[in-house]
């Protein structure tokens, strides 16, 4: 499985619908870490063009895996260790391609339904169980700009619960999708 | 569907193996209310013997269903409405038989996979299709009590994903469990 996940904080939309920076939540980190792990992706980027907020995923990702936090908990150390950081998207989608030696099919979230390059999860599930390298990108705040949906290879049907209520954290919203993407299902 | 979910303080291990009561952490009544929400739980019960913790509930639930967070997202509003505090499980059990006039299967859930008493997820799913009262269990920090395991009708399969890493905050363990056993699949 050659599956990297990426959480977007620029650009995304704020509730007013403005394209901004979005600050970093360090309880994201962690759980898309911990489920990141638990479902074997290959990295965890974390995608900001802020200094500050690059200096703080760089002191969680220290503390964890380096620091007093490596001992105290060997579990999460193991998470953490997932984490890279880039400036932007498009140097993100370069390091995968690097490493990779393929490039990646970038693979967009959103929580409503899009018309127009929307793959099924089924479909999706094909393609990471047949080796294809997949980006699999998660918004921040009111999620990813439209920019970001557009340029993408493919959005990702959305997840709908069983009520017209559609606010799922990003960090439930992960761990949802990547279990219906790579989950072993009874 | 008459599901209830329910996030016990008390009693749960810590990282020692010893039985405690854990403090409440705000970002699980958060994400728990939203995910229960999404998949149309009926009531979210959160379980602590500890005064301080119930008044920390109490203020977060009040902020968001009445003070300035309602105004603010009322989504939230809509998520937070459904909790609800009990003293003890035995508490909580009691005020949903008398609810729904029905005694509810109480479903537990624990990381590790149970020799004895082990409900799969199609069976479960089952069950709340067919309108039983089910009141489902998380547990927080280092999970559920043998003896809540032990007293319960029946403890859940785990969830497992695709390595050894087995370390999902309850939040991903609450999202990935309710979209397995309420959610409308591709």
């Amino acid at each position: 499985m050659r599956l990297h996940i990426g959480l977007v904080h620029y650009p995304v939309y704020n509730k007013n619908e403005q394209r901004i920076a979005s600050a970093v939540t360090p309880v994201d980190l962690h759980d898309l870490a911990r489920i990141g792990r638990t479902y074997g992706v290959t990295t965890f980027t974390v995608v900001t063009p802020l200094k500050d907020q690059q200096g703080l995923v760089e002191r969680i990702r220290h503390h964890w895996t380096a620091g007093f936090g490596a001992s105290y908990n060997p579990h999460r150390k193991k998470a953490l260790e997932l984490v890279t950081l880039t400036d932007s998207l498009e140097d993100g989608i370069e390091k995968i391609h690097s490493m990779e030696k393929e490039e990646p099919f970038v693979l967009a979230t959103d929580a409503s339904r899009q018309k127009e390059n929307m793959l099924s999860f089924p479909d999706a599930r094909d393609m990471i169980r047949q080796d294809r390298v997949v980006f699999l990108l998660f918004g921040t705040a009111w999620g990813l700009d439209q920019e970001v949906l557009r340029q993408s290879d493919a959005v990702l049907e959305p997840v709908m619960g069983v009520t017209a209520y559609n606010h799922l954290p990003v960090r439930a919203a992960a761990a949802i999708i990547l279990d219906r993407l790579v989950g072993a299902h009874p």
